[in-house]
């Protein structure tokens, strides 16, 4: 019997394992690597790695195949929180428990720490390419990564985030905006665990079409967290969509609807894996937690 | 004979003309795209971009071969001139001759289109190596300029910047500083002309030098230009160096003595090229251009 928790501890250890060994403040001694360390190793769920390892096994590989991607992915996302939560833009105080990093530096300090996680991503990513045996696989893999973080997709959605504060978003628009801000590197977290392990157009379009439903899952349960969840638990700050009269699925539509709505984008999640075998039960498993998480 | 001015003239039109289709703000309208245009196309000198295409020259390749690495480049030079403006930062308020991204939109919009542009270079350069016949020299120029450009190059080199305001560095310190924040990124052009035109590791070696001596050389210029250059020509403020009590050269060895360095480093770069022949000319002509410009 498959045990989510068993397997999300393991990767987690071996996501994390690697994670310190890119970046080693020790093996530096600059304020630089000290920031890029406090935000990368604060404990973050890992969810993007883990689902670029899940999506290769899915498929046959193993986490091993695709340890570099799945890291390069989580060094991207950390740069996006130190930006988001920079004072011009999110001004937060706490993430994931601890000082966000502008905080616990200073505001250039946090600027450059977040340029520093983008750039070495691209670095890691062209550097363990070219060990491997497919170089054009890790160009495609690159260009996809850098496409869905880039200003079709993860900035731009931050960007629309910014301009939405002064204005009220039809559901429609939300979506769209999630879309590219949370959905696109999600995707390509599943795109990049797919493509290494060589699998067919098919079952590239399924994961695709089960990455863009937990993407999208995942912001709604977000916003449903921000009303009800416990900030203890979640390490941040909650009631702060309400207070800056954020555009949430919860504002737009209600509470009730939107966990419901959640549970509907994970339905179609699971429901495109059914051509896959158990070897895909922690995807199937991952999406029913995205929505049942507590943080 | 070899006429620089119609020379550099000539290459900036060709890759104005690349990066103005790279970043066409009207087929987005987007407030994202505005603003990395709006940096991206406000004149700059072109110098790195040009290397990159005279480096390839210089070993016989053309232009047309080099171009999208050399504007990836570009790409990421204009981001760090964004991200280096910001209030927390430099605080500039003129670029170029134009209000800076942060000032002319505002500073959320400013950190997203540096981010933007950092990104973009990389998807940029993945998909055009994916058109061409040797992906592991896309792999091996994506690694080099991401390396150039990330913790270990450029952007130490920022942080540096930033902490050496409260104390006063050694010439050999400053130098140090100025290889991480300017020199690598231009050794990285140079580095990519070179790789594309598959030279021998002899010549790249000689390119590396010769790189490495200009970029100082243009630092020191740099330096030189913010004591006595003429801020209209220069299209932002001069003194500002005094004012800030920043390290430079002529602060830590006096304004000739400075003078006579960015010589020295000129006079190596060109000595370096002595085993090329004429198609090495440009990449003369540049060299003396970087400590004779006024801008």
């Amino acid at each position: 019997m498959f045990n989510l928790n068993n397997y999300l501890k393991k990767n987690r250890t071996i996501v994390n394992k690697r994670l310190g060994s890119i970046i080693n403040p020790n093996a530096h001694e600059s304020r630089l690597f000290d920031a890029m360390h406090h935000s990368l190793m604060a404990g973050g769920k890992r969810i993007r790695p883990i689902l670029c390892i899940s999506a290769a096994e899915s498929v046959g590989s193993s986490a091993d195949d695709v340890l570099s991607a799945a890291c390069a992915i989580e060094l991207i996302h950390t740069y996006s929180l130190i930006h988001d939560d920079l004072p011009s833009m999110d001004n937060d105080d706490l993430r994931r428990g601890i000082p966000t990093c502008h905080k616990a530096f200073d505001e250039a300090t946090a600027i450059l720490a977040g340029d520093a996680l983008l750039t070495l991503a691209f670095e890691y990513l062209a550097k363990e390419f070219l060990l491997m045996d497919d170089p054009k696989d890790g160009l495609e893999i690159i260009r996809k990564i850098a496409f869905a973080a880039g200003p079709y997709g993860m900035i731009e959605g931050q960007m629309q985030d910014i301009q939405a504060e002064q204005k009220k978003l039809t559901l429609k628009e939300l979506e769209k905006l999630h879309r590219l801000k949370t959905g696109a590197l999600i995707e390509a977290s599943v795109f990049a665990g797919a493509t290494i392990s060589k699998t067919t157009d098919d079952k590239k379009k399924l994961l695709k079409k089960y990455a863009e439903n937990i993407g999208l899952a995942f912001q709604v349960t977000d916003d449903v967290l921000n009303v009800k969840g416990n900030p203890d638990r979640m390490g941040k700050a909650v009631g702060t969509d309400l207070e800056r009269q954020k555009n949430t699925y919860p504002s737009l539509m209600g509470l009730t609807d939107a966990e419901e709505k959640a549970q509907q984008f994970v339905d179609i999640a699971i429901d495109s894996l059914s051509a896959f075998d158990h070897r895909a039960d922690p995807l199937r498993a991952i999406a029913n937690y995205i929505i049942k998480r507590d943080q």
